[in-house]
């Protein structure tokens, strides 16, 4: 007998009829004779709805209010989600995170998971009950209720099937896996049947939405089998994201994304300053930054024997007027002579475990960019990623000619 | 420095508007001093649109995911006024029952408290914070969440106010206080200043609808008093409901009240085969119908020394129909010989404490009501209680004369 986790978002469960048709997939695999726990998210738009009630009353509300509030969304959905599975003739129960309990930090609103106490529901399991649980929410070792921020019914349930030690975690959405590419933006992309845990955590990170970086994490850490599939198709293929690297079909790149309002700031120090105030060092202007609470993604550092050092950096664009105040604030203390930005950038990235045995990739990347027409600002290598910084206009273009390159 | 309990219920937080307002009532009584707990409602409709919800799914829903579902109206209350407090510069917290906790039984949609934990509270009172706590619901023992019924609210309230050993309860209504009678049916209706806990008891279980007689029953016995007032004026005078008798002024009539939908069944038993039986005994009557669940109101029993006895009582209409198929059923049993009933019928309730010293009220009352033309279908009373079933049509009219008889 296996254990399943089935996580289904918001646009999954929006109307009770929908929550009818997830109960399909649910007594699929229950009638198979597996175990199941279901993750669900608030119902449509209903998170969305409380956040605007919320700007009613104040601008910077409590987050532990703030998470009282929220942590309904779900609620409401475990409850209605259990009524129908009984209604089936199921034999179903919910549970709060509180009730799990999962344990969280204390961080309100972007709470990181600590313990999860699995008990209870091991003991429902084998008592023949699907068992429902709130995502995106906990509670921390006082008893306030936390969420978990972008990502977090995801992330709960992969959590849950590592605390289960579950056969596998299944994430419905409204696609039917993990495309090469964005196919709102790029045409032909693939379907890529499966893949391997730090290649959808490169992906993730780098702005393919379909899952969060935090959850894929989570299967990578505790060997939790991850299979993204439709909501809305009644065999799934999907795909499914493993540990395992070897076992995977040798496809060189497996996917390009894209990862718009990014901005650059270059920091230009004069040497003299620097030298007499022991100050241009990259980890002061980097630990300024991060005192400010602004993350930093991409960072270049050029040229270090002229009379000037620069230290190129990328962050999101929402980020950049508080970035640009606090580096002109401490100008002196970092020995900075000139502080220069530019905005409207956004990051492309190619992705594959087969890069680190195709010789040339990088270089190939390049040349068809070059050939295109198409300025590269800034770039940033790993083993199994290469990430372009390229003006936005000329974004959609680059994922194109990446994709006809690599993937067709 | 006084610990005062303040409840307010849907209505007086249906929207944030109307939580600001509801605010100047909390942060008027902890300006001067006192240490304040709130306890809300759901807003506005929120519980009747969840109750339809579930009628989309399910025509009898697991009662406890029922509770699950229900329980988040009054959660997004105390985030929102919280967050309504905070924002007027005070420091304010939020309580779920479970958090609290306000341990209950198990009975689902209908729990009643067991114990209540204060240390929390009176810690966050302490440290100069106002306390916000749902209404309406509590956790069982087993970590299940559970709700209380109507008055759910009301009964929160007084029952933390008696654990806190409270100064007061302040319950915040849409009218000012408790009046004589209902002022949509009776003209010059009087506002009551004071009230002892029992007549409140009587006109409660009689249908007054401001306050729920379990809430008065928690104050009554933990010498709680309760301060019925007006949420929509800024200083409501309202009507305070204490246990002392004495120090009330001496109306002898308090209220007068009605209860709609009431039926009456006769069972007329055969006196031979009774005695043959050992049936036809008001016990087995009552035995068979509480086994059935069915509550009986008024019961009478007449004339013991012909050949038929006569047990007559009465229950609220909608459970007319089944009352009657049990009977039926079980004829033989109780040793019945017919099984009369007449339905559209109303109580009318005349309630006072000084009845018990003022001789003849029950005279005047018969009088007044025959000589209006009123039929009086059953009679029951106790010691500072009459109540009369008439025909429906009558009822209006029954209130309005006994009415200008012992209050004008």
């Amino acid at each position: 007998m296996a254990i399943i986790v089935q996580k289904f978002g918001g646009s999954s469960v929006a109307d009770t009829e929908k929550l009818f048709a997830v109960c399909k997939h649910i007594t699929r695999e229950f009638d198979q004779g597996n175990q199941v726990v279901v993750v669900v998210s608030a119902q449509g738009k209903t998170t969305d709805g409380l956040v605007k009630q919320i700007g009613e009353i104040a601008e910077t509300p409590s987050q532990r209010e703030y998470d009282v509030l929220l942590s309904t969304g779900e609620q409401i959905t475990i409850a209605k989600l259990a009524m129908c599975l009984q209604e089936l003739g199921y034999d179903a129960i919910s549970y709060m995170g509180w009730q799990v309990p999962l344990i969280t930090d204390g961080n309100h609103a972007n709470a990181r998971i600590e313990y999860i106490e699995s008990k209870n529901i091991r003991a429902d399991l084998d008592n023949g009950k699907i068992v429902i649980v709130t995502g995106f929410q906990g509670v921390d070792r006082q008893g306030n209720i936390t969420t978990f921020g972008r990502g977090g019914s995801d992330t709960t349930a992969v959590a849950l099937a590592a605390a289960l030690n579950a056969d596998k975690c299944e994430i419905y959405t409204d696609v039917d896996g993990i495309f090469s590419s964005d196919p709102r933006i790029i045409t032909n992309v693939k379907k890529i049947e499966t893949m391997c845990s730090d290649e959808m955590l490169e992906l993730a990170s780098l702005g393919a939405k379909v899952l969060h970086s935090r959850c894929v994490e989570i299967g990578k850490n505790y060997d939790v089998p991850i299979h993204v599939k439709s909501t809305f198709m009644e065999e799934s293929c999907g795909t499914l994201i493993k540990n395992d690297r070897d076992n995977f079909e040798k496809l060189v790149i497996s996917g390009i994304a894209k990862q718009d309002n990014n901005s650059r700031i270059t920091v230009i120090c004069d040497k003299i300053l620097c030298e007499k105030k022991d100050s241009c060092q990259p980890y002061k202007v980097f630990k300024l930054l991060a005192d400010h609470g602004v993350n930093v993604d991409i960072i270049v550092k050029s040229h270090d024997g002229t009379a000037e050092t620069d230290i190129s950096f990328s962050i999101e664009s929402k980020e950049l007027d508080k970035t640009l105040k606090v580096l002109k604030k401490y100008k002196q203390d970092i020995g900075a002579k000139k502080i220069l930005h530019s905005d409207g950038l956004s990051k492309i990235s190619v992705v594959g475990v087969g890069m680190v045995n195709t010789p040339g990739v990088a270089a190939i990347t390049f040349e068809v960019l070059h050939n295109s027409g198409i300025d590269m600002h800034m770039i940033s290598t790993s083993e199994i990623k290469i990430s372009i910084l390229v003006d936005a206009d000329k974004a959609n273009l680059a994922m194109q000619v990446l994709h006809d390159q690599f993937m067709s």
